[in-house]
């Protein structure tokens, strides 16, 4: 049985930049792993994502977070499980806490509700180990460049991205399978503290 | 506040003449109602339809499930609701009870999970009253010419069509709102008595 390992963070934390340095170490050590996002590539996913994305019609709270379940379980069936099953390290670049965060935390609707949903669109599949890129969104707005490029956060905007912090932070509080990384940190010593921890839990040698 | 009334039935069980004797009954006395059944003619629904029927993809069970649960999501947002919240009478021709027996019951998926996400789609909305129309599968397909016409059917879709009744009729002996309508009487001595029972449920004068 593999281990599954997924990514969070918030707009300008480096998510990106982790997942490709990690995944240099990963190639370089020839490590068998295999990597997605939703929508993964999956023809059903690919299909959600577009109404997600171009629907011309306001959609609903609990329909969007039904769709991006949705979406989800066909990934679990159809990509995740099997490669665990075949003994693969799973990389996710987002997986449930993205939408307990987001369709949930942010936009008031009760954590054990969305689990309730989320538990049966994975079938009970939980992350062994979740890294989340923790920092401060007007630190992460201004390494971004933001000012330099004469962009000015919206006060809306801003307030919007501190409750997505909060609402990582609050999950990270509860649930031992994450490891929270502080951002402001370079991307060596980010990967660093990745690649050690996954050794620690004997992810990787 | 208005009624709910839904509809349910398998093939063959004569829920489309059902539902047009009533509609007739309800026009000629001028009652106020609105009728609608799933995608609803709304956009998202629709588009949730397409991926359902023209996938090219195996869509997996729990995406189904979840994919139907959107749909409806929506439709009670954008439709049902705010019609009874305006006073009228709602009929719907299926709602999740449908679900619960083609996704759930005849799929070996079991009722309680069903539920938990029914009852996170529709906020909690149950219909106040639903009429299934009862009838052996082997009856319907005879008196659908099905023998005449020189089609056979399947074994395999014979059993199919039994574990929906068995379905149906495992959820009709645990709701109180379910009223079960024996299929094989005439239309007009069905629609007969789904008025009486709207009269007496104060639904209709």
């Amino acid at each position: 049985m593999g281990k599954f390992v997924t990514f969070e963070g918030g707009e300008g934390s480096g998510k990106s930049t982790l997942i490709q340095n990690l995944r240099n170490y990963l190639d370089e050590h020839k490590v068998d792993y295999v990597i997605t996002r939703e929508p993964g590539g999956l023809k059903l996913c690919e299909d959600i994502r577009n109404i997600l994305k171009y629907s011309t019609e306001k959609i609903g709270l609990r329909a969007e977070l039904l769709l991006f379940s949705a979406s989800r379980a066909q990934l679990v069936d159809d990509f995740i499980r099997p490669n665990l099953d075949a003994g693969k390290l799973v990389l996710c670049d987002r997986f449930f806490d993205s939408t307990r965060v987001y369709q949930g935390y942010a936009a008031n609707v009760d954590d054990a509700e969305v689990m309730k949903i989320t538990n049966f669109a994975t079938a009970g599949l939980v992350p062994d180990l979740t890294f989340y890129l923790d920092i401060d969104p007007m630190v992460a707005f201004k390494r971004k460049g933001g000012q330099d490029k004469g962009d000015r956060i919206e006060e809306r905007d801003l307030s919007f991205h501190y409750l997505v912090r909060d609402g990582y932070r609050a999950i990270a509080a509860k649930e031992k399978r994450f490891v929270v990384l502080d951002a402001t940190k370079s991307p060596q010593e980010i990967v660093d503290q990745v690649i050690e921890k996954l050794r620690t839990e004997n992810i990787i040698e």
